[in-house]
């Protein structure tokens, strides 16, 4: 399963940050810090969390979806099928 | 250049409808509409324009970028970074 | 009904401006315009979108808002969770 | 400072429980699993993510805004200015 994730390192430093963003929050709103500065660091943790999945989708199209394209048959079809119903969660949410 | 979109007559349907919900949202606001039905009308919109570029986006991951993967070469990878960036602009749209 | 909209020309001006944003679509959906670059313009046209509905709500807080709740009584609080409601819509959408 | 958050515990449970999630990310990224798996739950800590920001968005309206606005004079502006820049963040982010 080599080459699940280009820079898995890199994605699960991302991951630890944006953990310590969500802990940083629960400070936030125990010292009851204003409102509109938790908010600020909400949208920042989300944006952070976006990135995490655009990264993990460029992986996805780059790796498994072109292997299934290239070995050519039925399976390509439903890979891209499913990458894009991904995607649509992404956009939604 | 055939099968550039697979349902282009569909996809233009859709847009159409959307022109329609625009020069709607103007009658709304020239007649002064409360405005969180003026709002509920734009996100509606809002919405029926990002499930256009997903069936785009869809469609263009099943024809141009699996095309340039099974003509292997150098191309496939330029075309996934390309289409990753645009879905990046869509999800932070 | 004065000061419904602060800007109420500026609104439809941008609207307007929409409108032709989506007939430009059209045109190039049927042109069969590259599918990243028909993307890209329909990422423009629904950033202008929720532009204008974040445009209605900031009036919207500053007028039917603000007044329920210097009025007093039991109006400002159903006022709050209706645009409350609306902004989730808009987040969501 | 009191009423300073409805439900200060209920954000704080929301915030304890998103953390987790994003452990769990790390978790999954770390054992390889299917990208589109950890795509798909990414997709559900953002959206859990925006939904503390809407609760708390609601809070910020329901009191900080409405006292603003009660006691009248000329914070009343600046502080639905300060709130419509932060749903912008929200509805970009």
């Amino acid at each position: 399963m080599t080459g699940y994730i280009e820079n898995k390192d890199a994605v699960l430093t991302r991951l630890r940050k944006i953990e310590g963003q969500v802990r940083g929050l629960q400070r936030m709103v125990d010292s009851e810090t204003y409102c509109i500065d938790v908010m600020t660091q909400v949208s920042a943790a989300t944006r952070a969390l976006e990135s995490v999945a655009l990264t993990l989708l460029e992986d996805h199209l780059s790796h498994c979806v072109a292997d299934a394209i290239a070995e050519g048959g039925g399976a390509a079809d439903a890979k891209v099928k499913e990458a894009s119903d991904a995607i649509a969660r992404l956009v939604r949410s």
